[in-house]
C-alpha cells in the first residue's frame, strides 16, 4: 500500500513523541525535546519513508533511519543558531537563547550521537539473517553509540555539579565512570566484540576497564593535592583553588567534624582568598581526616576489582599480560 | 601473534596520519588536523586493539574502528575546552582561542562525524560474506555519513563566504547544494537503499532532491526581495540589507553595467545606512538587470532536471505521484 504525506508524517511525529530519554540528565535532554518538538513538516523523514515505499510496503522498519535524519537535521539547526547568534526559531526562543551557549552545544553534540543511534537501531531486524561477523559490527557500533551518549552525559553532570553545593560520592563516581571510565571500558568491550569473543569476557573486560578508569581519575585527584609539584606538571591546588567537587572534597565534608566543616565550607563560600592561604588550611582539615588514605584505599579497592575481572577473563594468563602491564602503568604514575 | 603497546601505537599514528581530508574546505579540516596531531597516548585506540590482539592476529582490521574512538574521544577536548573556556591542551593553545568558538564548534562536529563514518568504514570487509538486506544497510550508512559530513562542510563555507567579496555563482550553488539540498537528496537515497531499489534508481532519486532542494533554495532567495510581506511571514529584503551572497547578488553583480555595479558595492560597503534607502535602491538595480527572470529561469531549469531525473525512476508512474506532488507544493509555495 502507498501511504499519504499526512500518513507518513503522523508516524514520524508519532515516533519522535515515543523518544525516550534518559530522565536523569534531564538539562541535557530538556533542550533536546524541546528542539524537536517545533511542529515542523519532518520533510526529510517522510521523503526517505515515500522513495522507500515506492518499493515496499512496511514503512515502519526504516523509522529509527527516518528519524535519524530528523534529529541529524534539528542538531544543525541548533549549532548553527549558536554560530549565527539567532535569536529565534520558529516562533519560539532558540536553545542558546532559552538556556545557554554550552547547553546548545552540548544538547547539540548529543542530538548528532542520537542520529548515529537511531541508524543502528533497527539492526535488529537485520542480526536474524546473518553472519556472526555482522552481528559482531552491531554489537560493536551498538556499544560505540553507548560511549558517545555517555560521554555527553558525563559532561553535562559536571556542569551541573559546579552549581551545585551538595554532590554526593555516588554522583561524583558516575559522573566520572561517564567522563573518563567509559572510553575505556567500551574500547575494550568494542575490541572484544569485534573478536567475536564470549559475551561474557566482553563483560569482564568492560569492567576492567570501568573499575581502571575510575581508580585512574581518583588517582588524578590525588596528585592535584599530594602530587610532588617538580613532577606533576601543573601546579598543585588547582582543585582545591577552583573549589572543584572531587572525591575528596565531598568525602571530607561527610567525614569532618561538625567545625573542620565548618572551616571548609567558609573557604569554600569565600568570593576572595589568598591561594596558598586556602590550600594550606583545605589540606591541613583534609589530613586532620586523614582522606589521602581514604582515597588511596579506594583506588586500591577499585584497581584490585579491576584486575580481578580481567583474571576472570577466559583467555592464556599471557594474552593479559599487556593490559595488567597497562593497569599497573596508569596507577604507578606520578602525573 | 601479539603485538607491543608501541607496535600498536605506531600503527594508530600512521593510521591518523593517512587519514584523508577534503582540501577544499581547508578551514574546516585544519583544526580537526591541528587537533589530532597533539602527541597523545593513543590509550583508547591501544586498548581496542590489545583486547582484539587477545583473540585474532589480524588487528589491521578494526584500525578504522580504534581511529574512530581516538577521533571521537579528540571531539569531546576539543568541545569541553570551548564549555570550559581552557586556554591550552597539552602545550598549545586551544582551537577557540588559536582560531575561535564557532571553528571549534563546527570542526567538533564534523569529528564527530567522522568518528561514525570510520566506525562504519570496515564495513567493505563484511560485505563479501552476506545477505543483500545487510549491504543496503552499510550502503545507506555510508550514505547518511556522507549527509552529516557534508552539512558541516556547507555550514563552513557559509561562515567562510561572509567575510568574501568575490563568491562565483559556482561557489554559491556549492554550498547551498551542501546546506540545503544533500539532506532532501540523501533522505531519498537511503530509502531507495534501503528498499534495496536498483542503484541507478537511487541515484535518479538522489538527483532529483539536489535539484528540487537547489529550485528551493533559489526560491527562498527570490521570495526575500520579491515576495508579498504579508504572505513571506518575515521582512522583505533582509538578504540585502545583510549583504547575504545570495545567487541574485552574485548574478546581479556579474551582469550589471559598470554604474550599477559601483552603486551596488558602494551599498554593500557601507557600514551604516538607511534600511529602506538600501533595498529600495539594490531592487532598482535587480529591475534594471532583470535579475528576477534571471533567477526564475534557474528555478524552472533546476525544477525541470529535478522532474526529468525523477521521470526515469524505473516504477509506475502513480508510485512517483506523491514525489511530483511534493515538488510542486514546495516549488509553488509563497511563504
Amino acid at each position: 500500500m502507498m501511504y499519504s504525506i499526512e500518513q507518513l508524517t503522523d508516524k514520524v511525529n508519532q515516533a519522535l513523541d515515543a523518544l525516550a530519554y534518559n530522565n536523569k540528565v534531564e538539562n541535557l535532554y530538556l533542550p533536546i525535546k524541546y528542539t524537536l518538538d517545533n511542529g515542523g513538516k519532518r520533510i526529510r523523514p517522510v521523503l526517505m519513508m515515500m522513495a522507500y515505499n515506492m518499493y515496499r510496503d512496511d514503512v515502519e522498519r526504516i523509522l529509527p533511519n527516518a528519524l535519524a535524519m530528523e534529529v541529524y537535521h534539528n542538531f544543525t539547526l541548533l549549532h548553527d543558531d549558536v554560530m549565527d547568534k539567532a535569536m529565534m526559531r520558529r516562533g519560539k526562543p532558540c536553545v542558546h537563547v532559552k538556556w545557554d551557549e554550552n547547553t546548545a552545544i552540548l544538547s547539540g553534540d548529543t542530538m548528532l550521537a542520537m542520529a548515529y543511534q537511531l541508524m543502528t537501531e533497527n539492526a535488529a531486524f537485520i542480526k536474524e539473517a546473518l553472519a556472526a561477523e555482522v552481528t559482531a559490527y552491531f554489537n560493536a557500533m551498538a556499544t560505540f553509540n553507548e560511549a558517545t551518549i555517555g560521554v555527553c552525559e558525563g559532561q553535562q553532570f559536571d556542569m551541573d555539579f559546579e552549581s551545585m553545593d551538595d554532590v554526593s560520592e555516588a554522583q561524583y563516581m558516575e559522573m566520572i565512570r561517564l567522563k573518563t571510565s567509559l572510553l575505556l571500558s567500551k574500547s575494550l568491550k568494542i575490541g572484544a566484540q569485534l573478536a567475536q569473543a564470549d559475551e561474557n569476557d566482553a563483560l569482564l573486560l568492560h569492567e576492567f576497564g570501568e573499575k581502571i578508569g575510575l581508580a585512574f581519575q581518583l588517582q588524578d585527584d590525588l596528585l592535584d593535592v599530594y602530587g610532588d609539584p617538580a613532577v606533576f606538571g601543573k601546579a598543585i591546588g588547582g582543585d582545591i583553588t577552583s573549589n572543584k567537587k572531587t572525591f575528596m572534597l565531598i568525602k571530607t565534608l561527610e567525614m569532618a567534624d561538625t567545625q573542620s566543616r565548618k572551616e571548609m565550607e567558609e573557604w569554600i563560600s569565600k568570593p576572595e582568598f589568598d591561594k596558598a592561604a586556602k590550600i594550606e588550611a583545605v589540606v591541613a582539615i583534609y589530613d586532620k581526616v586523614g582522606i589521602r588514605e581514604v582515597c588511596q584505599k579506594k583506588i586500591e579497592e577499585l584497581f584490585a576489582q579491576g584486575m580481578d575481572a580481567l583474571s576472570k577473563v577466559w583467555v592464556e594468563e599471557q594474552k593479559k599480560a599487556m593490559l595488567y602491564d597497562f593497569a599497573n602503568r596508569l596507577l604507578k604514575r606520578k602525573s
